[in-house]
């Protein structure tokens, strides 16, 4: 798109380049094949896909979700494509095509950038389709994340949690937030732990495998969390209208209890399911390390009780 | 998705509001149907659509795209529709679902921007069912559009022209560069023919009608004018290797040939057809105002002729 003009001292350079960036990106990604029927570098893409589409849209701004004095821009492109695959993941779908629209104050490599979320959509088995790109006071990326699930599958959503069911979570919580606050100290890593908490917070992962392991075995209630434990339970329970008793919280090694309730930004799952140990053995018999127990919904919807004491939720909607 | 915290003095006020306001907005639009299996609120929204999708990712930013010196919450909302539904007119395609990704610097009405949002997808036919919130210093709105275009159809592509085909714009040209320079010199419209001009800047519609129009006819190649007509046929000269013969160009009241041909963001499409009678016969027959015949793609790729003479693309990659 045209530009107004308004900044008129820069914007003709930048939109130079991104319209040479994206035109030789998109040449050198003409293939089609049996779903890509037109691919990136025209008006829009056209694709085919069988089965249900699971669509969803999260951006990541610089100085809000990441700060270029310790994240790489490889590491910023993972980052933007993980926080929408966890999405696609908590609904059990497969990842298949993404589009990136990316706003630049002007100082970033936007051809890096561009190869970076090209490979990190690969790395999940998707594919960059389109986007586009323009000049602006923020560096950010935002992501429209594309999956499909087969249509005789259940779709696991926030309301499907029933009471009796147990809760399950699927790593340890809190790494990312006890990293972040060692990089805001600008503190050097002491310690493998320190370090791993370094790496969950600078290079997210997704239980993507988890989501698709779950989905196959018909599980009903699942959300990533990005917003920390009690914040996203928070969602189970007032989408199914059931209670949350927590009986055990899988915390990150060196991380604190409150890093690993209210930290965020891990992108674990949280999944609720009637056999728990056909669950452990299903995990097992995939090779996937195994989902930690964590409590049960109840049959009460305003119970939120802690090792048997009762707690407020405090995502991070309450952090001041 | 949460925030590093990096500026805390007002990450958790708008945190707490897009909390609040996507939730709200996405209580509001619960209902399911035969395509909507999950609508927005969960981690990703999940629907079923039986033909080809038609997807593409298109942002406004203040300063770059718009001015809140004189366009209003609701021109901004429907420009950041209106630019993503030309992609797909462009294409032929019908408008289904929107995705919408906004940063605000904390002085947006968020509340009515989702509802200007929404009413300007409804508009189109197209429904919102899903997107984020950010803080940032930028305000922008990002939307992800999807549409369906029926797999017996031909799709509409930049490479589609064929030497000897005649070339269409569905509309004059220039109005919104006019109106553009009007808006910038603080210039009380003196005549209606201003008028318009400002009302195309600021209320950009798009030829939808006409791109499901040309595409029921047929037609293999189309385009939206976002960047200029000399900009945008320079795309489909390039991705055809045709030539362009141009003999006439369609002005709007009051707009010079330089708006017409450099000025963009007029979003009318450009399309190209072997038999113009009967074209502009369908077009009679639909209800349509006639496009205008502005020339015809010639067999010498290298070819750039306007009223005659050579003339050197220059679309708005060559501003200065």
């Amino acid at each position: 798109m045209k530009s107004e003009g308004i900044r008129k001292n820069n914007s003709s350079k930048v939109k130079l380049s991104e319209f040479e960036i994206l035109n030789s990106f998109n040449r050198a990604r003409q293939e089609t094949n049996d779903e890509i029927i037109v691919p990136g570098g025209d008006d829009a893409a056209v694709i085919s896909l069988p089965n249900r589409l699971v669509v969803c849209a999260d951006i990541v701004v610089e100085g809000v979700h990441f700060s270029r004095e310790y994240f790489s821009l490889s590491q910023i492109a993972n980052k933007a494509v993980v926080v929408n695959i966890s999405d696609l993941a908590a609904m059990g779908s497969t990842p298949k095509y993404l589009l990136a629209v990316i706003t630049s104050p002007g100082d970033v490599d936007l051809n890096q950038l561009l190869t970076e979320l090209d490979l990190a959509a690969k790395g999940f088995g998707a594919r960059l389709i389109g986007g586009d790109i323009s000049s602006g006071k923020d560096f950010s990326i935002s992501i429209t994340a594309i999956g499909e699930i087969d249509s005789k599958r259940r779709v696991m959503v926030r309301s499907g949690a029933i009471a009796g069911e147990s809760i399950f979570v699927t790593g340890p919580l809190g790494g990312a937030s006890m990293g972040l606050k060692l990089l805001q100290n600008q503190a050097l890593p002491q310690s493998s732990d320190e370090k791993d908490a370094i790496r969950a917070h600078l290079e997210p992962n997704t239980a993507l495998k988890a989501g698709l392991l779950i989905s196959a075995l018909g599980i009903g209630c699942a959300i990533d969390i990005s917003d920390g434990l009690l914040g996203d339970l928070e969602h189970i329970a007032e989408g199914s209208k059931v209670g949350i008793n927590l009986t055990d919280v899988p915390i990150a090694r060196g991380a604190s209890l409150s890093d690993a309730l209210n930290g965020g930004e891990d992108y674990e799952l949280i999944f609720t399911a009637s056999m728990p140990e056909q669950i452990l053995e299903a995990f097992k018999k995939a090779g996937l390390t195994a989902p930690y127990l964590i409590g049960e919904c109840t049959a009460m919807p305003d119970q939120r009780h802690l090792f048997g004491k009762t707690y407020q939720p405090k995502g991070w909607q309450h952090f001041n």
